[in-house]
């Protein structure tokens, strides 16, 4: 029986590598060579779990299922953070299903399968072909990171011409300041220090500012959006005043405690605080297509994808070293 | 030279009656003669300022300005919370004047105009014609309590076929009701015990859930929006189990702390949550037209606008027993 390659958390935190049975491939199971994996802060969350570890894959087709309908072998294809939906609830009829609440999400369903690993059988449904401009290596952290930031910028009513602050250039947000750049907004970043000035505005900023030690900002024009990707949430003192009336927060920030706002400011000016992840499939394909229409690249640092390569993928991102995307790539 | 009454707040907390002078009227300045004015919390945090109280007013046009363009000598009227705003901005521009930087609201600015008080001058461009089947004293609280509500249901996308919570029966909760109900919303009043269960229903409730010592709810079909109408906010870890996906919240409570809600649970479901104040001039205008089409009313509680009724009223709605606006009625 056909084995292949994965890569697991374990109790102690440690990456382990391990062999799974090929299952029979089901329905519009596609089997998928894997090319390359982005690396996400989620998966440092899920490194003491049991399960298989990955969820921005790139890789070629090689088998198919017997209701596959559109792909054939041979094809590249990503996949990002679901796996699969209901199909019939109000979420999934109305291309929001993400929201599916029978969505199944990495670290929740299929824990055998994930994008650290040499293959994967994933469902037809939830796979998007690759661009023919854009490399694997390069598709794969737009599956979780890409898709997330996108959405925010797409799918939440942000204009051509709105004041857009992108706060954190790390995964998320150097690939915000991009997408944000190419769809005409004008970008301003928040980062701690300068250290990343002259690689925000090489990739689209009109402006940065290096927050640590200021207790008050004036950049002029306020932000009709603020996309938060750093890890903890920003003081809201500081960033409230420079928001405009009717503007929108992004909080994006995986983070396990509250989210806290002053009350009256936020509702005098009539803000949002919107809830947001990943990306339903037909904005996650427009993402792509944008993409790859404008170059958009993520900014990488390729790994091996071993048992020590990935150790140190998770220690650089951990370490706040990583410009700006770990990539793993399966050693043949 | 001709003064008219006016009621103020001062240091002590204690409401004092005062006159002053009546201005000439100035550009589209209209002298209105008022006839009830309705009671809000905002009222209660003023009531130690030096500034004449009220903003949900409704009276008779008396006199006009050189550049009153609409309005004529016996119109009714009512007006709220803004006074003013530029009028060149991009908010001014866009229909949502209420979020002008330069906006002039209740307590910021006129301090010597307000509604309790015998007479008022007031620009034409933010006063609302009456409908015609509407009294003055049910007219009042739809001034601010019926606009904050209304903007709400009306401006974010709430549909009919929504289910819509309510929390909090008060001056707000119980408009809420009315218009989300005849708006054809399945409505679900959540309220601290059964007292005002039957009201509820009355008014257009379709559920009706006593919170006091619940941890855990189940209500069937979820929430698609949450309007939060109570002085202080929800147990988040109660409620957002019975929020749908991309549902919205309406933190309407007027606090002064921070509003808190656990993080991941939110951004995860998509959830919005939307600031929001009193009601833009053509929001506030469709209010009074819906009202009356629908025979919505305010159930009030009146007292005589004098030192003493004033006092009694604010008295009435700190200890929780007004049913459910309070409308002070000058006496001639």
């Amino acid at each position: 029986m056909p084995t292949f390659t994965v890569f697991k958390g374990n109790k102690d935190g440690k990456i382990v590598k391990a062999q799974t049975t090929k299952p029979d491939l089901q329905d519009d199971q596609v089997l998928i060579k894997i090319t390359a994996s982005g690396l996400c802060g989620t998966d440092e969350h899920y490194k003491s779990a049991d399960i298989v570890l990955g969820h921005e894959g790139a890789g070629v087709v090689e088998d198919l299922g017997p209701n596959v309908r559109f792909l054939k072998k041979g094809d590249r294809v990503g996949w990002g953070y679901q796996h699969d939906s209901c199909g019939h609830c109000e979420w999934c009829l109305t291309g929001k299903e993400h929201y599916c609440p029978e969505r199944e999400f990495y670290g929740e369903a299929n824990l055998d399968q994930g994008s650290l690993a040499s293959h994967t059988v994933w469902k037809e449904s939830f796979l998007f072909k690759l661009p023919h401009n854009m490399s694997d290596e390069e598709a794969a952290p737009l599956m979780c990171g890409g898709a997330t930031v996108f959405t925010a910028l797409h799918s939440f009513g942000i204009k051509s011409t709105d004041r857009v602050g992108i706060m954190g250039v790390g995964g998320l947000g150097h690939l915000a300041i991009q997408f944000a750049a190419r769809m005409g907004c004008d970008v301003v970043v928040f980062s701690g220090s300068d250290s990343k000035k002259e690689e925000a505005k090489q990739l689209g900023a009109k402006e940065f500012v290096a927050m640590k030690g200021k207790k008050e900002l004036d950049i002029g024009r306020k932000l009709d959006a603020l996309i938060v990707t750093t890890s903890a949430n920003p003081d809201w003192s500081v960033m409230l005043p420079i928001l405009a009336p009717t503007s929108t927060i992004f909080p994006l920030t995986v983070s396990f405690g509250d989210f806290s706002i002053p009350h009256l400011p936020f509702i005098q000016s009539g803000i949002t605080i919107q809830g947001t992840v990943v990306a339903a499939r037909a904005v996650h394909q427009h993402m792509l297509d944008f993409a790859a229409l404008h170059g958009i690249k993520p900014v990488i640092m390729k790994f091996p994808m071993t048992e020590q390569g990935i150790t140190e993928a998770m220690n650089t991102l951990r370490d706040g070293k990583m410009r700006y995307r770990g990539v793993l790539i399966p050693q043949i």
